[in-house]
């Protein structure tokens, strides 16, 4: 066992976190004003490109992806940084410091990042050529869309759109919703999840199929937003219909059956990054509150000399230090004998992670007052993202009661 | 001791209730089109003059103001409805059932009620006649500008507006923040609290004055927002400026020094009427989950089969029973014994109910899934409330620690 | 709505402190030594008998017993003290400073009310002759044998114990465990509940029956304890087999098929007075560490400087302050609709209660150091009490979940 | 980094495991036995020395002493099994799983672990000849006495006890309490705390006195109890008074003013101990749970059904699984870069791993009903001693304050 990072991670995180400090920080400022400036409009902002030739320049780019097999297959993709889930972790959880610029200047954003592991492990050439190479250059954004407004979709037995095969072609038809980045203009690309045999085993029913944004029948209905926050920037979280909306049959990812697998080995890599990225997020709540607890005084004091702002800090750093390295070994677990056999710990990320960052968020606004829950500082948006985690790819609950059972299982 | 409400509170609650149901409830909808038909546009729409009106027919408005003597004074004030506050709370309580328009309809919104409050005990008939009357009348809003964004102003010794004397006039200085509902343009007053004499006694320093915000010198720099909620139809929270903002000396509320007394009595009904609507936000949210419970299925059956959700309502029920009932008795105290003596039940109210309806609304969140933090339905923002709450009128922690110290030197 | 105690509480509960601080307290060093001279002996120690006989001279006797009809009958008690529940629970409160002696010096101790109640709610005149009066006299102790070693005893269907008739007979067979008080050898009489038709209605299966303690076939196989404690004093915990015991039919509690019922009856002001004695518990610890915070110091200054401590005291204070509202609101609710109509109540304080007891206890051990987990305070006894009470009339699992079930069935 | 533990650690973790399945746990019920048939007697049972020889002959014989040099030091101790910190962890953990009987059978139970590691690293080759050696042959035992009852001794500026030179002897006076294992007849040695410069800087002022336990003037008051427990097969928890102790000046541990130095030296391994112990104390009783959930049935089905069940064990798999790697990480940065480094890791785990563990007991219990807080299952007991280590070396909160100051210094 040992607990020091590789020569690889060092390098990289080093590298990573300079440019966070140099570049993408500083241009938090310069985003908040050219939103400003355009407030009707959808989609990045001109300091995202600028960042983003500059990572690509300093070869920070699409790190995300590993130069491996997906689990389950022999296909090795060549396009990947060829890290491992673990060194990209550490590379993760730096961009989780400004969640909204960091992972898109170095094209590590989801969902396009799900997005793009789909395609380099279940896409046939074609559909790599055709979608995963605008990806991976940032030319094109992607959506996932899974979750239905009507069903409890974390039962993927309750999914309620038809993809019907007619001829050379399938047939969509449903209503997703919170189709995160789709509001975008530059995502062409569409991952929809539907039933293509709703009488079929439960967990075959579903394929998945790509489709383009400007597909006749596709129509963004409106955007919906999280607590207040629109994610403009992003790409926002989008309610879209899919009437009768016809792909060729070649659109289809793997094979007719195989979308509930194809969602489910989306998911280990996706929860590794997101949590990594969330505590990255604690992290810079926790600088900001050093900062603050230094700086700002009552009743005597400054801040950093009362015991409630003091126990604080300390709480959240034991849940940082023990969550990181429970992240941390789920990565290695993958790694090393794979998603299947990772998934307690999968799991347990899923649900661990999030609620403490939520916790660290509360406090740290808490310790700025009112700044704390506007928008002159990150956190209340910072802890919407960590809220809205606690339901992405279903409510933790769903994850705490299987874990229960295979615990409760074991010999 | 008897847990039966009085006649007088059956009766009103009674006809609060169906005016609710039958009036508020169904406007929401309404709101919510004038909003997204008038986007730039700050303060009320149409449709709460509507509820206004038809409140004021059915002769439930201004119930807030109790008729009588404020504590420590013997002034009797002569408008008020003749509640007490133990009757009121069980009508404000139902007023948070819809934050947004509840409360506005009866005329019985912060900060408008804790400011004409200040004016029906300690305004002079001047003063009572120039803003009080408007004021209860509902042609004009008003503001509170207590917060500065420079220092942590639970501390009022750190306040650092300057309210000078200059001959008959009084001169203001200073940066405000948070003044919540000052972006109504029908906001006409702003109470403002600075410092008269800043090498007073620590409590004395302190002096409250009335300022036209129309006032030469008066800047409102720009609004604020809470978990991305601008509260445009409220009025919003204001950053304002006073730059040499010249008064009639006869704009003083109370004495010279009066100040942070006044901002204490401000407190006590205040208190009880911003716990007793989020008891009722709380309540919504309940009835919101009891329906979601049935009417949704997931993994074979309803929610309201699941272990965990029968878990979260009951501990959401005990909770608001509990607190519902502590409320009660600080209005109670404060009705029989005065606002001192209820000291510690004020603040224990302060600290327990606003992180209960928290929860509360986090759990419901949680069974909404990503409706719930959504604006399709009301609890994302209820909850964005129920959080800043516990920043308001100071953080919880300074609250915490002086009920602690009491509690410490009981003997 | 009166939070103020009526004229008959006040004068009560100062009769009742002035005895707790006289007379109880100071016995309690008293029943150290005297459990110190005699270590192999179960039951009531010299001092509980005097406390007894000075209580009962100062009328302060037997105060647990309404003087009224049980729920759901008709007939009247005419040997109670005629108090309320509401009245009785403030007594009952201050009971639980002291608990293991000022409940059995007002003869107010568990399990015997709860068979007092029985015997006088649902016993024939011979019954009650037989076994009442000498209870009411304190002439004896009794025992309530209804939870088994082999099933969950929450779910009376799983009740294995068999009540067979025979001829003008009764034969009991079966395993009791965790009978309170059946080690000490006043306790004469035991309330079995068992099964007369296994095959019946799941909630008439059950019958109640009085058995001798020295009745042919009773043997008493050993003491349980909880943590550490034998509760040797009390009288222990007990198993006892029940092998063949054969007792007249007469000893039939009530009718056959009523012995849910019965118990249910029991648990109703059962849980009011294990809560405000759970409460009063509380209120001791606090006190306790009210004087610890201000005379021991540490790093520089009292404990009652450091804030950890307030924010300890303030939540002890909060929470104390809102559940003995919730208790006394149950009470009152059985006091004026009845059991039935305060189920939720009921439950609602079974759950709560417990366990911010324990966590206020908790915090008291910890103030106190090594000292607090050791027998020189009586925190940590007063803990497992605490603890056990979550589990004593079924796990508060059972009970939230019946809580949430019903919270969802409201409309 | 590498979360596979090294070949040495699988090695002997597997040995250490078949043991504590094959020999240990079916020695519990015949600790029981020797105990109820020996009630008044002090230490160990027959049955400890027959696990102590079949140990010793495996070879797993005191492994918690490492084979290197002290923090600090350049002496390398010669009579360690040359365990890491890290490697031993493992070891520890699963001695938890019976902490009355694993811990002794090794011979690496504390208090006399920590005593031993002060001996090797500070001790002169005659204290380690006399004291040292039968320590490790396990011909005796020892006791460390530092606790006081009259100050709060996490404050080692408070100590009362005087160690006085006086010609070639040291005279010690004062009176120490929780000298854990002191009752024991075996434990010959006791280590001693005390002020040799009362006036000297803060942590100067102590030092460390080997102590006979027969020395004139050593007086064994009486034994402690934690809740209930005497921990009489172990030595129990003893007071002791020293009134004018005289020991040859050689009996010094270090030099004069050492004495708080040597205190935290033995704290770092301490706390990986009695952490990892904590989370195999975890571990067994997750496995009892597990069984006992299959097994028993209440409403229908086997507990293992409930959602609530699922839970518990789900949140308790996973503290386990984020704080066993805190624990590890911990113990490698103490072999890597030392306990100075690894002090906000060390204060972490003492923090979070005894709260933890106290948690899932209390789950635990629940799932057990009246069994789980009786002395038919291990669990209760184990609960008082997860308890009773939030206490042990000083309170949590004083850890807590300490970490979050170093975390706010932090640039």
């Amino acid at each position: 066992m040992d607990f020091a990072p590789d020569a690889t991670t060092t390098a990289l995180t080093g590298r990573v976190r300079a440019f966070l400090h140099e570049r993408v920080l500083p241009a938090e400022p310069v985003l908040e004003e050219q939103l400003a400036a355009t407030p009707g409009e959808w989609g990045s902002r001109p300091v995202v490109r600028e960042l983003q030739a500059q990572a690509r320049a300093e070869g920070l780019w699409n790190l995300f992806l590993p130069d491996g097999a997906a689990p389950g297959t022999t296909t090795r993709t060549r396009r990947g940084a060829g890290l491992t889930n673990l060194q990209y972790a550490s590379v993760a959880e730096l961009t989780g410091w400004s969640p909204r610029l960091a992972p898109v200047a170095f094209n590590c954003a989801a969902p396009d990042t799900g997005n793009m592991e789909l395609l380099a492990h279940f896409g046939t050439p074609e559909q790599q050529e055709h979608w995963l190479d605008p990806l991976l250059d940032a030319r094109i954004r992607s959506a996932f869309c899974m979750t239905e407004p009507d069903v409890a979709s974390s039962d993927a037995s309750q999914i309620t759109t038809r993809i019907r095969r007619d001829g050379d072609d399938y047939v969509i038809s449903g209503r997703k919703w919170f189709a995160t980045g789709a509001m975008n203009p530059d995502a062409r690309l569409l991952v929809v999840m539907g039933k293509t045999d709703p009488d079929g085993p439960r967990h075959r029913q579903q394929s998945m199929v790509l489709v383009g944004r400007d597909a006749p029948g596709v129509t963004v209905v409106r955007p919906l937003s999280v607590f207040g926050y629109d994610d403009r920037d992003h790409g926002g979280h989008a309610e879209i219909v899919f009437d009768d909306v016809r792909v060729p049959a070649s659109n289809l990812l793997g094979a007719e059956g195989d979308g509930f697998a194809i969602a489910q080995a989306r998911l280990g890599p996706g929860r590794i990054h997101h949590c990594m990225r969330a505590l990255g997020t604690a992290e810079r709540a926790l600088a900001l509150v050093r900062e603050r607890a230094r700086t700002r005084s009552a009743f005597g004091g400054p801040l950093a000399d009362k015991g409630v702002v003091r126990e604080w800090v300390a709480e959240s750093r034991i849940e940082l230090e023990a969550l990181r390295l429970l992240v941390l070994k789920t990565a290695w677990l993958m790694d090393t004998v794979g998603n299947r056999e990772a998934m307690t710990e999968i799991q347990a990320i899923k649900i661990a992670v999030p609620r403490a960052v939520q916790r660290i968020l509360d406090r740290a606004m808490q310790v700025f007052g009112a700044a704390g829950i506007s928008a002159d500082q990150p956190l209340a948006e910072m802890f919407a993202g960590a809220r809205a985690l606690r339901l992405a790819d279903g409510p933790d609950e769903v994850h705490l009661a299987s874990l229960g059972r295979a615990e409760l299982r074991r010999p």
